[in-house]
Parts: structure tokens; C-alpha cells; sequence
């Protein structure tokens, strides 16, 4: 049996983006975004959705640029405390003793310490209400060599990405595996 | 050190939204979407990545309703299913043997053993290029009793969501409580 929760934005898994920009002053900044995910495979897109008022839009509506920063778990207080302040108020990077790095592709920063980078060029703005929603045409991803397989690829093992739980109001590291995609279905063709 | 991946489209967390939608035949039909997410708090809003050969699409087309219901782990093959094969050439939940239930909100059945369904009506779309992307505004968010906490909010550990790893072909449960949001970070402020 069902019941109705009203009209409300929960679903599983939301992501922690981590959003980075540089300001007016060639400051870079970041911010925590958990409205968001790939929305096309060729070219690489990706979008997200942030409320107006933010120090990012701002940044991203005049460089056109952005990066995604992807937090291991033992970050997720870093990753949290970029959601909670707005960098119009407070240097993030200085607070939190973290590392930007200046993206050779887009005029963006990253975060050093994070494994996964996405570097992106905004391509499309759509504004919903409370949101605007960007989406950035991914120019490359990038990888801690420590976070990657023996073959290069992106371990999830090792990257250790979190999910924000919208209902609670919490994060949840990623679990067990549980098959293969593709793969598993087959028996009900 | 990072390393170059390339353009790709490859993030973490992505979902496994199941679609669902009717044909132009009345016949409920579903399909695993893991490109998208949230997009507005207010009005609430979902959006989802289409490629542009999908039944889906031309059936949201149609109805502008879809629905999105979230299967537990205990689902992951059925899910699976739902992504490898075409409404056009197969009845999905006759196959599984899972029911279709119609929304009393939308144009769109949603699967009733899935413990929370978004019931949407699309507002827009955006040609991103192989995809395209709909947004919609959630109209209400149903939960199962059985997942829900003592206080009727949607408990994860309860719903068992799941995540697609992009990398590696695969899914992974959801794990352990990383602790508050808007709380652990703090410290650094």
C-alpha cells in the first residue's frame, strides 16, 4: 500500500557534486549540488540545478565554464561544508586547507585531493522556478592514477563516492556489488 | 597525479529511474533511465535523458506524463531487464511479472512492488543531441508503508535504491551512514 508524500523532491541516489568556479576576482570557489546528473551521452553533457541566488550562477554565467569535483568519503565534512556557506562570504578552499587547480581546458577550478574530475563548458541554461538548470558539456574527465582499475579505469572501490539522502539528510557511502548491467536482465528476454 | 580519461560520461552517483509510460495502445510499458536527476525544489522537478529512438520518448511525447519508480536492491535483475529490451518488442511487465499500476495523477502506470514512485507531467524538452532531455514536474511522490520510518518519511535503508557505476558496467547497493548533512561541515565554518 502506497501513501502520498506531497510534492516533494525525493528520489535515490542524488549525488554531491562539487562545483567549481572562479568569482569577479579570480577567486576560485565551490559549492555543493545534489540536484543534478549526465543528460547526454554524445556529446558528454551533464546538468545541474542551482537556486538563483548563488555565488556559482553568478560565476558560471559569466565564464561559461565549470568543473565537477567527485568527494572520496573521507572528505564528506568538506564536501558538506561547501554546501552550508556561500563564497561571496568565506574562502573555501582557505577554510577547508584544500587545493584548486586551474583547469588547462575550461576557466575553471578543481578540487586536487578529489579523485574524479569533470571539466565542463556550459552550453544551456534552463530556468525552472527555484532553479536554474545548467548543463555543461563534459570536455574530459579526469582521474586520480590512484583511484583507477590496473586497465585505467575509475574504481568505484577506491574513489569511494557518496550519495546525499534527501529525506534524511545525510550522506550514504556506496555498497556491495551488485551485478553486472546489461548482463542480469537477460534472463527474462 | 590526475590522468586523462577523455570526453565521457562518467560521474558518481548515477541512478536507475524506471519510466513508465503508455503507448499509443494503452499497453503500460517501462524503461531504466540513469541519466538524470532533480532539477527544481520549487515547483519540484525531475529530469530525465532520452536517446531519441525510444519508445519512451515518443510515448511522453504523446501524454507529457511519466512516472519514475525507484526499485529495491531485491529488483535489480528486473531493472536490468527493463533497460535491455524494447516496449516496441516485448511486454516488460508481462515478462517480469511485475503490475503495472495506473496514476490517479498522470497519464503514465507506474510498478507497483517498487517502493517509491514520482508521478510527473513533462514541461519541457531540451535536444541535447543522442539525447534528449525531458523535464517534469513532480506532481506527488507515493511510498510504500512497509519503507517507510516510524514517522512515515521515506527510510533508505528500507527503499534499498541502488546506483548504476557508469565505469564499470555494474550496480552497487547503498551503503553505510556518513552522518548529517548541513552539520558535519560545521567545524570548518
Amino acid at each position: 500500500m502506497k501513501k502520498s508524500l506531497g510534492a516533494k523532491t525525493i528520489v535515490y541516489p542524488t549525488p554531491v557534486f562539487i562545483v567549481g568556479t572562479y568569482d569577479e576576482n579570480e577567486e576560485p570557489d565551490v559549492m555543493a549540488a545534489a540536484w543534478g546528473g549526465i543528460s547526454c551521452s554524445n556529446p558528454p553533457c551533464v546538468s545541474i540545478s542551482l537556486q538563483k541566488h548563488r555565488y556559482t550562477l553568478k560565476n558560471i554565467n559569466e565564464r561559461k565554464a565549470f568543473t565537477i569535483s567527485i568527494p572520496s568519503e573521507g572528505y564528506v565534512s568538506e564536501a558538506d561544508y561547501f554546501g552550508i556557506v556561500s563564497g561571496k562570504d568565506e574562502n573555501k578552499f582557505e577554510k577547508t586547507g584544500l587545493t584548486p587547480v586551474k583547469s588547462e581546458l575550461v576557466d575553471a577550478p578543481y578540487v586536487e585531493e578529489f579523485p574524479l574530475v569533470l571539466e565542463c563548458k556550459a552550453i544551456n541554461t534552463l530556468d525552472l522556478g527555484m532553479h536554474v538548470q545548467i548543463t555543461g558539456e563534459i570536455l574530459d574527465v579526469k582521474l586520480d592514477e590512484s583511484a583507477a582499475t590496473d586497465t585505467g579505469k575509475p574504481d568505484i572501490e577506491k574513489i569511494k563516492p557518496f550519495t546525499y539522502d534527501p529525506a534524511a539528510i545525510s550522506y550514504r557511502a556506496i555498497g556491495k556489488n551488485l551485478g553486472k548491467a546489461f548482463n542480469l536482465g537477460m534472463k527474462f528476454k
